[in-house]
């Protein structure tokens, strides 16, 4: 299976590349590192990146980022810099991925706790992953050729303890599990969840 | 109560106003009809729209639209502008709206049930809605002085029959049960809630 992974690099795509490399081609993709480059905040970027890999059984997503701040400070400006980042970036990679994805491909998406249990300074985060649970129910009523769509919502993770005190009382989830989640969504069967890791 | 209602002339905002006058001062407002007009799209024309409205006790958003087309054929920019009318447009009327909202006050703003209950050609209108819901939930742990904020989602609505045919299945909403979910925000005390009229 040719599986691509964008934002390979970072705390969750790491350790989700580990989880699915071995038996399957893994492409890795990141705004500056991995096998290749592309910018998801422009569509042109995605749309020259596709066409470079050529056609994929699947595609993870573990990248984008939002405004964390108080929500009395949070100009329109800084909320649409996050919205256009990881809301529309991810969701870009999936309009136009449709298009070069094979049949029976998957798309798995990354959004977050804070769609649901908000923390203070998450509102344009919170924001964004409730944006993405809704797409992907909705994506996988639509979707062709039996491709599938998910996206995993983790908790804050215990690999990321710089942000624990952003995240007053929530329980640390162990990165085994959040890997879990995505291989669960790519090798699995399931369409049109929100596969929920907290 | 000074209440601005925002989208007044729509098949809904009618029938909020009629639910919401007669004890309260009520200022209507569209893009191209009320006591003012405004473009939600642009922060700059919100924030001339509250300086020139002043203080006021509530919000009621019944307005923005979103893309409603095939998964296939939509574009990033076919997403986008939805993004930025019925999401960014209600947010934006928040961030701008609590430096000149009274202590106390409350913002409704209008999501839909296309969040969790999706119809094909529904993609962008679901995304909008689930970002809005997950919004309210966040901002209304940070809104400050009391001030109180709830989203309305409803099923397709009775008085919308042309929309009938693209919601196979689903049970048309009375227009008194949606108005009295504006009503309960605003004369209420809850916040933080997504009030389902579906």
């Amino acid at each position: 299976m040719k599986i691509i992974i964008i934002g390979a690099s970072g705390t969750i795509g790491k350790k989700v590349t580990e989880a699915l490399q071995g038996k399957n081609e893994i492409i890795t993709a990141g705004s500056k590192s991995g096998d290749f480059q592309l910018d998801i905040t422009s569509p042109e970027s995605i749309e020259r990146f596709y066409e470079k890999v050529g056609p994929f059984d699947a595609l993870v997503s573990t990248t984008g980022s939002g405004h964390f701040g108080p929500l009395a400070s949070t100009t329109p400006a800084d909320f649409k810099k996050g919205i256009e980042s990881k809301l529309l970036g991810q969701v870009n990679l999936v309009l136009i991925g449709q298009h070069h994805i094979n049949p029976k491909g998957s798309f798995t998406l990354t959004s977050g706790i804070l769609s649901e249990d908000p923390v203070v300074n998450g509102v344009n985060l919170g924001t964004i992953n409730g944006g993405l649970n809704s797409f992907v129910i909705s994506a996988a009523i639509e979707l062709q050729n039996g491709v599938r769509i998910n996206a995993v919502s983790p908790g804050v993770v215990e690999d990321s303890p710089s942000y624990f005190e952003y995240f007053p009382g929530h329980e640390p989830v162990a990165m085994d599990k959040v890997a879990n989640a995505y291989v669960k969504s790519v090798l699995g069967a399931i369409t049109g969840q929100v596969i929920k890791v907290f």
